[in-house]
């Protein structure tokens, strides 16, 4: 039956700090075409909508006959976004500040455009197509270079007083030492994210304990260090990598518990590069949770990992997109 | 032109666990006939309910000819209520569980019920009729025996999963040592509300710290203190009530600017008994939002004191009651 019915297709775009993703996803969530080319944000914001509208177009031209079934483009993008103008308010690792995205894209491509913040479009499409599939409540984070979550409640995105909801990682905690990009010390996305695995494991390799890190960085050299190497280590048993994986899991549990606590989701998923390691950030983050939460959520809370960590943002933006032109008529 | 408009009139309800009061309000959200009882709750959910149904009764029988103008009846109460069925599914302070609340009264009064949680109800109020008038994303906390928050997004009250969203008074904080009643410790609300300033000057007068509060419990009878003589003492000078007050609108601070990341409001309403300490309560407050908000928050959000401490929860519930009896076509 499903073969008969003419699905629409929509672009998704996931614009981050280092690459552009870009795919035609059906209305099921099938994802075809995909695409990955640098970033280059240095080049200023019309390199890059060139860009991604060049992308767009070969992804469009790779559908062959379905191409005519194309109704829209969804972009993410990080930082702050306004999704009624399609505005990029603010984006700290593009260097762009209010780029009227959806517009100059939508020019270039002939299609209706929309834009929105890339951990909304990510959780989004772990809604509709990923771990979240069927629930009512989710709440959904991201933990890579920052940690950020956002919340579907009813099939509708919590957004905030200007577009600003969902800034977990900007949660301060007493007991985190470090700075952070935003002017305030003890966010907590400085320690619970790729970047503060990182900052933790070389905080320890500084002062002076043995791990299986140092062969990595012969010179000293912690430039070197991702968080899957010490995601890998601690899966090798080193145990300051294990160390520093369980400090990070319970505070990401930590923030968990409070999200939970405010918004009362049915599902917390997790996903984002650093969820890869799986069990060695969610476990130390479960425990937490058992701790930190009242009976009442436990009991009808599940956390799981995110089942689309790589494509989330595409479905996300694709569908979110084909949805938002379908009410205004498009 | 509005006098010749026929308004309609809803009948609040705020149950509390000392008090219920009763009233009637016009959609422009006037008062009149305001009934106070005790609610005697030991009693049992059927008394209770047969009181709120004779206070109805009375509120509706005071109202003359603009009775015929009563088309609905909200009432509030603690706990965790389902406000699809109208069912108080557990009230600690009441002893109530599953009571099925909207449709007994609603049998006895002869009149559509709504029942809902009475945090919602308050902010609602504020939000329709309050401190929070006009805006578009409310944020609301009641700080009385315990602390709990509730959200307006667009007009909407965000329930989440369970009907359980806004449990502020349940975030842990590991600086604060009290047991909490719902089985974990440190909970926020065990400082940061009336009992939590109670407990914090009772801590103080047992170690020994000198406090005109003394005078109020010759024999060391400590439970005659009330939130009340706290913040009256500060207002005096004493030092000890003033550290309390001032450390309970921090940690209040705290988890505001916890609540204010997350759900990012353009205004926060402060309510309940313990408002009535004004500056002393929020000044500290204000402080410590201006310490652990990212800098975009503080710029837009505005934290204020309920307009209307005393009736907010009749008026939230009389016109949330209004507007569902209008969309169920009642």
């Amino acid at each position: 039956m499903k073969r008969n019915r003419i699905e629409r297709i929509g672009i998704g775009v996931d614009v981050g700090g280092t690459n552009i993703v870009c795919g035609a996803v059906t209305e099921d969530g099938e994802v075809a075409a995909v695409l990955k080319r640098p970033t280059d944000a240095r080049q200023g914001p019309e390199a890059v909508i060139g860009r991604i509208a060049a992308m767009v177009r070969e992804v469009v031209g790779r559908l062959g006959d379905a191409a005519a079934r194309v109704a829209a483009v969804g972009v993410g993008t990080p930082g702050l976004v306004d999704p009624e103008r399609g505005v990029t308010l603010f984006a700290g690792n593009l260097g762009w500040r209010n780029v009227p995205l959806a517009e100059r894209l939508g020019a270039a491509v002939g299609l209706p455009v929309c834009a929105d913040n890339d951990v909304r479009m990510y959780v989004y499409g772990e809604y509709l197509r990923g771990a979240a599939a069927g629930e009512r409540h989710v709440l959904g984070v991201t933990v890579g270079t920052g940690l950020a979550c956002a919340v579907v409640e009813g099939g509708r995105l919590y957004y905030g007083g200007g577009f600003m909801a969902g800034e977990l990682g900007h949660i301060r905690f007493p007991d985190i030492p470090y700075a952070c990009g935003c002017g305030l010390t003890g966010c907590l996305e400085t320690a619970a994210s790729a970047t503060g695995i990182v900052r933790q494991a070389v905080d320890q390799l500084k002062a002076g304990r043995d791990s299986a890190l140092r062969a990595l960085c012969p010179d000293g050299d912690w430039e070197r260090l991702t968080a899957a190497h010490v995601s890998e280590g601690a899966r090798r048993g080193d145990p300051l990598c294990a160390d520093v994986m369980r400090r990070t899991g319970d505070w990401l549990g930590r923030g968990l518990a409070i999200a939970a606590t405010l918004f009362s989701p049915d599902v917390i998923v997790v996903g984002g590069g650093a969820a890869l390691a799986g069990d060695w950030l969610l476990g130390p983050a479960r425990r937490r949770l058992e701790e930190d939460l009242m009976a009442d959520y436990r009991k009808r809370l599940r956390l799981v990992r995110a089942r689309r960590i790589e494509d989330a943002g595409v479905v996300g933006s694709a569908l979110y997109a084909l949805q938002r032109a379908n009410l205004s008529g498009g």
